[in-house]
C-alpha cells in the first residue's frame, strides 16, 4: 500500500520540464545551445562580497530575520521607479518569475478556466499554471508578437488571462510590435482581461529603441513581472510583480500565505549590490556581450545551416528560434546532436497544443565563441543529412 | 471595471495573517511577546560573512546560477543523515517550511478534501492548506499531543492527511509522548493516511531526552520538514522536506513546477555556515538561551499570573500558550495590552474551528530579561483587572 492514492488530481498535472531531462544528459563535452542559463562571467562577484561585509556591518542580524511579505521598502521604491507609473506599494517580490506565474495562477485560474497563451511561449510558465487546471487557448504568434485576429478569437472563446512575453520572448526571441501592443492593450481592455506580462528579458535589448511595457500602456489591468534572473544573477531567486493596488494586494497575500515572503538576505543583498555598481554601465555590459554572441551565432548560422531552417533575427534576449519544415521532428534530431555533443531545446513543450515537433530553440548565452562555430557547423551539418534524407 | 472579478474561487480563501496585523501595530517601545522571530543574537553573522568569501572564492558564479530542484548534493547528505533512515535523494529544499506546507497541500488536497489538524496548530499552515480548499478536522489536543480518540474519529469521518508538529508546537509548546506518537503512527497506518510531520522546533529541546521524528517511525508514509529558521536564522529562507521516494519525487516536481529551486546561493551558504563552525555547540548555545528565556517567563507569570490563567510548562520551542477561563476573549484583552505597550497573539486563528477565543500565546524569544519581568508583570495586572470584573 501507498499513501500516494491519496494524491490530489492536481498532482497528476505536474510533470517533470522537458527541458531539464535534456540538461541532465549534458557532459562537459556538450556544447550548451539548451540551457536558458545567464552567462555567468557577468554576475558581479566582487559587488556581492563586498556589500555582503557592508550589509552585515550596517544592518546585523535584521538581514537574517524575518521581515515583510512585500519586501524591503527602498528595493521596491527603486524598481517601481524603473516601471512608471508604478509607486513602492505596488510591488511585491516573488521567488524567481516562475513563482511570479505561480502565483497569478494561483489567485486567477479556476479548473477549466479558459486562458490565452502565445504559440510559441515559456515552457515553465505552462507548467506552473497547468497545475490550476486551466484550459490553455494558443493564440498564434509570427515575428511581431501575438497575432491579434488569433487572441481576439481566444478571448470571444472566454479567455480569462493573457500570458504573454513582450520582449525577446523565451522561446521565440520576438518583441512585439508598438501596434501589436496597442492592439493587444486594447482587445484587452474590451474583454476586461488581465494580463500577466512576463519581461525577464526587457533589458537585454541589443539594438532597436525600447518600446513601452503593456503595463506602462494599461496599469490597471497589466501584472508585470520581472527579475534580477537574467540582468544580476539567478541563483538567489529574486524577482518581483507590479500591479495595480487591488491586484498587488491579493497577490501578496497570495505570497504571504504561500511561503511568507522572499529571503530578507537574498533581497537587501541585492538591493545594496545594485545600488553600489554602475547599474547603466553594467546593463550595457551585459547587452554588449548578448548582442555578440547573438550576431556570432547568426554568422555562423548563415554560413551553415540549409535553407529549409527558418528563424528571425532577435533584437535581444538569449533565443534564436527556429523551424525545421512540416513534417520533421526536433526532438529526433536532438538526440543525434547529442551523440555528437550538441545540446538543444526541442520546441514541443513551448506550445500548449500539438503544434511546434519541427521547432527548437538554440541559446548563445553560455557557449564560447569557438564553441558557437563549432556547434553550429555540428548542426548545419546534421540538418543537410536530415533534410536530404 | 476591474479585472478582480476574475479572481479564482481560491482567491476567495487567501487571507492576511492575523498576526502579521498584530504586529503591524508594534512600536519600538512594545515588549514584543507576540512574535515568532528567533533571537538574532544567536545568528552565526561572522560565519556567514567568512563562509561567502570562501564559497565564491571556491565555487565562483556556480554559486549564482541555477542549479537542480532538490538541492546542493552535499547539504542534502547531511540533512539526510540528521533523520534516519532518510538517504540524500529522499531530500528535497523548501524556500521554507511554510512553502513545504504549501507543497504537500498542492499534492495531496483536492477541495472539499478532509485534512485533520491539531487544535491549536500553526496558523501559517492553516493559511497555506485553505487555498487547496480542506474541510480542516479539528482533533484535540492536550498537554501530550493530538488525542488518540480525536484523530481516530478524524480519519473515520475520512480524513485523507494529518497534519502535526510534534515538537514543541506553534502554539502550543506540547512535544508528544511516545505513547501518542506509536498511536498517531498506528492510526495513519491503519487508515493508510500519510502524516506531514512539521519539525522546525526539534532541535531546540532543553529538558528532557529527544523522543523519534515520526518519520523514523514510518518512512513510507510520513513527509518530513524542517527548517534553517530556527537553527540558524529564518532570513534565507531554506527548508528541506524528507520522503519516500514515490513522495518525494511528486514533491520535488510541485516545488519545479512552483518555482524552479531555492536559490543556489543561499542554500549553498547555509551548507558552508553548518560546516564550518562547531554546529553541536551552535545548538547547545541555542538550546540554553531558550531554556533560559523560558524559565524567566515561567518564573515571572508564576510570579504575577492569576490562577485563572492555566498553562503547561515547555521543554523545547519558543512558546507558552495559555488559556482564560472560558467566556474571556484575548483578542479583546490586547487591543488594552497594546496600550499599556505589551504585544502577544491571541489563539484564535490557531484553531481549524470556533476554539480559542479564550487563549493565547506568549513567546519568550525576542524579548530582554528585564522585559519578560516587566511585560508579564503589566499583563498579570490586566489579567487581574480583567478576571475581577
Amino acid at each position: 500500500m501507498s499513501v500516494t492514492k491519496h494524491f490530489s488530481n492536481r498532482a497528476a498535472r505536474m510533470q517533470p520540464a522537458a527541458i531539464r531531462a535534456v540538461l541532465a544528459q549534458m557532459t562537459a563535452e556538450t556544447i550548451p545551445f539548451a540551457a536558458g542559463k545567464p552567462a555567468q562571467h557577468l554576475f558581479p562577484l566582487d559587488a556581492i562580497y563586498q556589500q555582503t561585509g557592508a550589509m552585515l556591518e550596517k544592518h546585523g542580524g535584521d538581514v537574517l530575520q524575518y521581515s515583510g511579505t512585500a519586501g524591503f521598502l527602498p528595493l521596491r521604491e527603486w524598481l517601481a521607479a524603473q516601471t512608471p507609473p508604478a509607486t513602492a506599494d505596488q510591488v511585491c517580490l516573488a521567488a524567481g518569475s516562475a513563482q511570479a506565474i505561480d502565483l497569478v495562477g494561483k489567485v486567477f485560474i479556476d479548473e477549466g478556466d479558459k486562458v490565452a497563451v502565445e504559440a510559441p511561449t515559456y515552457t515553465a510558465a505552462l507548467s506552473a499554471l497547468k497545475v490550476y487546471g486551466p484550459e490553455f487557448i494558443a493564440v498564434d504568434g509570427d515575428a511581431d508578437g501575438m497575432v491579434l485576429a488569433s487572441l481576439e478569437a481566444a478571448l470571444v472563446a472566454g479567455a480569462k488571462l493573457i500570458y504573454v512575453i513582450p520582449n525577446f520572448a523565451n522561446p521565440s526571441g520576438v518583441c512585439m510590435t508598438q501596434e501589436r501592443r496597442e492592439g493587444v492593450i486594447a482587445l484587452a481592455k474590451r474583454f476586461e482581461v488581465p494580463i500577466l506580462e512576463d519581461d525577464p528579458y526587457g533589458e537585454l535589448r541589443f539594438s532597436g529603441d525600447p518600446l513601452p511595457n503593456l503595463f506602462e500602456m494599461w496599469p490597471e489591468g497589466v501584472i508585470y513581472c520581472s527579475s534580477f534572473s537574467k540582468i544580476v544573477a539567478p541563483g538567489m531567486r529574486v524577482a518581483w510583480m507590479i500591479a495595480a493596488p487591488e491586484l498587488i494586494s491579493k497577490l501578496t497575500i497570495a505570497k504571504q500565505v504561500t511561503d511568507l515572503q522572499v529571503g530578507t538576505y537574498q533581497q537587501m543583498l541585492l538591493h545594496y549590490v545594485v545600488q553600489s555598481i554602475d547599474f547603466a554601465a553594467h546593463l550595457e555590459e551585459v547587452r554588449g556581450y548578448y548582442g555578440r554572441q547573438c550576431q556570432v551565432m547568426l554568422d555562423a548560422m548563415g554560413q551553415h545551416f540549409p535553407a529549409g531552417i527558418c528563424y528571425d533575427r532577435p533584437a535581444g534576449g538569449m533565443f534564436i528560434f527556429c523551424r525545421l519544415p512540416d513534417g520533421y521532428n526536433a526532438l529526433e534530431i536532438l538526440h543525434e546532436a547529442m551523440r555528437r555533443d550538441v545540446a538543444f531545446v526541442p520546441g514541443e513543450s513551448f506550445f500548449a497544443d500539438e503544434r511546434g515537433a519541427n521547432t527548437f530553440r538554440l541559446s548563445y548565452s553560455l557557449a564560447s565563441e569557438a564553441q558557437i562555430n563549432e556547434g553550429i557547423a555540428i548542426l548545419g551539418a546534421l540538418f543537410r543529412e536530415v533534410l536530404s534524407e
